[in-house]
């Protein structure tokens, strides 16, 4: 009975996915779903993604967070629209939450959607929410097993972004045994390693991106 | 009615918990509650705590994860009892799977039992084990915004380690302004920076801990 409603859920949440990527795609707009761990460093990569592509593409961004609205504060002066979701006590989004958001998105002015999810490694892995890709972020300090402890969320994606690479000089991480954990569980993901702080590793990452679009 | 389903589903954890917490003290044992975004250091931590209890205290590990055994079978080469959690999908660990657990745990071997939740910032908030407190390990590499992003996490917990302070001298990381908002959400929260790479920070925490049991 549970296993039912839950399919239930998941279902509905598939519809209104479909319907999000529909109305986007006929906009002609290509969306990224960006998932983290809290901390991870979406906020930075984001806004080091519309930094890099001014001029290039139009950015519109969604900011998903339980509560506050400090990231959407600190992307909108980069001078894209930007719409914060607060999910309460949610811990993750789902795609009626980004079918209202929508709503609010000038759509005829952006070609590239950035969505950034709640952190969190688990739950937002479950819910489709009408993107092109999965993008996931995982930082250097959280350790390199974190593939073989969070695999569902490292099997969905579809990019992973390895960031913080200028603290790997003071942390254990083996680099190389990362990603061959990440490939041995998704063996059509493309890795790009990065630093957000001194901005290293965006080239080949936007170059790819460009390709995408 | 999905309200009054959720609604049923906590009531039932809290009366297992409870059921969970009575056992625990019959038996005269102290529980912590140990969450944290994954990487955070849960483990690392758990270990440093052993050892600087070794000959004080007897202590036993819950480890939960959704896959996986690595982290007990690190914990184990402690020389403590170990019963891992895989948790499947389950972004949290709840009262029932406690309980089982405890049916494998040598109870009276040990004074303190302490449970590793699944990584994540959001959904064990919920969730009472049958523990005595509620321990949260923020690292630093996370940032110092977390507790207005993450509020109920830190509103719920007792204790808060600040773990990971040796990677301090590379990050944007202000420790009197993230003290001050954790102090703000909660006001009788105890705090303890430590580092788990260089062991510092341990001491008081220990001392502290030892006044409560």
């Amino acid at each position: 009975m549970e296993i039912k409603v839950l399919k239930d859920i998941l279902n509905a949440n598939d519809q209104i996915a479909a319907n999000n990527k529909k109305l986007l795609h006929d906009k002609g707009i290509f969306t990224i779903n960006v998932m983290a761990t809290p901390g991870a460093g979406k906020t930075s990569f984001i806004i080091e993604t519309i930094r890099r592509l001014k001029g290039k593409l139009n950015v519109g961004v969604i900011e998903g967070d339980i509560a506050s609205s400090i990231d959407s504060e600190i992307v909108s002066k980069e001078g894209v629209p930007v719409i914060q979701i607060n999910t309460g006590g949610d811990c993750h989004l789902d795609a009626s939450m980004i079918s209202k958001a929508l709503d609010n998105m000038p759509l005829h002015n952006i070609n590239l959607l950035l969505i950034e999810n709640v952190g969190n490694l688990v739950c937002p892995a479950g819910f489709a929410l009408g993107e092109d890709l999965k993008l996931l972020i995982s930082s250097t300090p959280e350790g390199d097993d974190k593939p073989i402890k969070y695999p569902f969320m490292f099997h969905v994606a579809d990019i992973i972004i390895i960031n913080k690479t200028d603290l790997l000089p003071y942390l254990k991480f083996n680099m190389e045994s990362f990603i061959k954990t990440i490939s041995s569980i998704n063996n059509n993901i493309k890795i790009f390693p990065v630093s957000c702080t001194t901005r290293k590793g965006f080239d080949p990452w936007i170059t790819w991106l460009m390709t995408q679009i």
